[in-house]
């Protein structure tokens, strides 16, 4: 995901912000890592966690919690509860998806086995649930139990959306709400309900994270055909080779003349890919102005996100969560 | 697993006398295990759920509530919760052991797919934790939380110590009190926990459940090399061709001549398995009495289940609870 300088730099003044925490976040995850038993675990965690991933999921905890006054500690260990839950669904995801690359390295799959991943993915989050039980507050039990749900729950349905042409924007919406907007949205509400925020802020903060959840995942989409150049970088095309709906493929197929619409069936429903079909689906995108459509979408989704934070407290963390929902979409500028 | 008519009885009068209960706890999983959005999640739960398993764990929980007077509702809540994260596990332990069948039945891996079994069983992992969440008593979060981290730390470990003769009893005890004493001790211990008894009841409760589980896991490994009878039945050998080191090889190891060390090492660690290696290591188990020993352990571990029954207040389900242990191991009678 080829991020200038310029973009990027949303996200390193909210990490400059919470530096202090983000280091004391990164060594309770180091410590709860571990295990007493089975050296394995630390070993295939250690390197997907210290690949050195973005870390927003535990950032946006950490920003909500700060932005409404709280005085720690637990702020910390929420925000390694996110993580770890982030870290279980990747392992478990790339099993599902036989991944085998991420973040520029071998997956844990490959290196280690399937085996491996699923319950090293079990343990991180029993781990998440040790440490989320800490700060003592049901509510917050509550948001990620439900988030949890929510995440396995949207995996297996875009397990079954896949290869379907059926598959329109309202059960894409699910899916991504499943696989990305819910541990956003929980992160950010629990992070409120942790700084005991009013029900207006809470719902506020929910609000921006689900809506910055979705605009991330539709980008993230987006960047998998190219981006807006719609050229064909490295790893262009890889949804396109699992067969997955994902929104400018959705948009492509609601416009498509029945020729097209022959291409789609052949290539996603009955997955026979041959030469030059991921140029072919490119032009089709290009055709009927797909990712430019989805990119739009993108966009009101950041509309809302920025619209949420506006009854929160002025505050610096504030101003910088606003520029972070503008950063997301600035990917694909 | 033979059970005669005269041993299942205690099993049965136990189940008798939890019938309505458990009758609600039935109903809680059909409505839990349903997903609004993925039709393929109670699919594969209930092929699992519904194909008649028994029930032990969450009748731990009724049992160790009601026997201290606890009057509901909970104790239900808390039973399926049991359940759901032994079905998770079982999900994920078919496919880390590339399992074909399950309680006589083609496994969820096999007849659908390895995501599903590995998505499914997150999504079962998250409904548990919804569920225990609403009695809202935090220290039944901990200790089901800590429960479900030794459980994946005891299938790690178990991945590495397989396959690796130096795997000695000790090591045996911590994979086996992770793969199963750990849920045996903390249905019994939360059920405890539940009814708020008092603190040395709750350890009571714990410790009956820790030797039950260990009592019923080596019993399992026992019956896995045909039990008592040294006989080879169906199913026979599955932990011998997993490469597993299961307590009657370890008992056999370390009575092992240079000679029967190389067939161990041979068989266990390169994995180089011939036609009539099984029966070798049934003759080998015999030789050095490798299954009375480990029937042995078994009822020293009932003993102190029994035992630890002696604090509790009279109650038909405390002798139920005893005659339950006895049961365990009359399985290898």
């Amino acid at each position: 995901m080829g991020m200038n300088e310029n973009v990027s730099k949303p996200l390193d003044r909210l990490a400059a912000e919470l530096a202090g925490d983000m280091e004391a976040v990164n060594a309770l995850i180091r410590e709860r890592m571990a295990s007493r038993h089975a050296p394995r675990i630390p070993e295939v965690t250690a390197h997907l966690v210290e690949a050195g991933g973005k870390r927003l999921r535990p950032m946006l905890v950490l920003a909500a919690a700060r932005l409404l006054g709280y005085p720690g500690p637990y702020h910390i260990h929420l925000a390694a509860t996110v993580e770890f839950i982030h870290t279980a669904t990747l392992l478990h995801d790339d099993v599902v998806d036989e991944s085998r690359q991420r973040r520029g390295r071998p997956t844990a799959n490959l290196l280690w086995d399937n085996k491996s991943s699923v319950l090293v993915g079990d343990y991180l989050f029993a781990r998440a649930f040790q440490l989320m039980v800490e700060p003592g507050k049901l509510r917050i039990l509550d948001i990620l139990a439900n988030a949890s749900a929510t995440i396995a729950e949207g995996e297996v349905l875009q397990l079954t959306a896949a290869q379907d042409l059926a598959t329109d924007e309202q059960i894409y919406l699910q899916v991504v709400r499943g696989k990305t907007a819910a541990l956003f949205s929980a992160a950010t509400e629990s992070g409120a309900v942790l700084a005991d925020a009013t029900p207006e802020q809470v719902q506020a903060l929910f609000d921006y994270g689900d809506a910055l959840g979705i605009a991330f995942q539709i980008v993230d989409d987006i960047l998998d055909y190219g981006g807006m150049t719609e050229t064909i970088g490295k790893n262009v095309g890889d949804d396109f080779r699992e067969r997955k709906l994902t929104l400018p493929v959705i948009k492509a197929v609601a416009a498509a003349s029945a020729e097209e619409r022959a291409f789609w069936q052949r290539t996603i429903e009955k997955g026979d890919q041959r030469e030059g079909d991921l140029e072919q689906a490119l032009a089709l995108l290009a055709r009927h102005g797909a990712l430019a459509a989805a990119r739009g979408d993108a966009l009101d989704w950041v509309a809302r996100a920025r619209t949420a934070l506006a009854v929160l407290p002025p505050h610096p963390i504030r101003d910088q969560l606003s520029d972070l929902a503008d950063f997301v979409v600035a990917r694909v500028a």
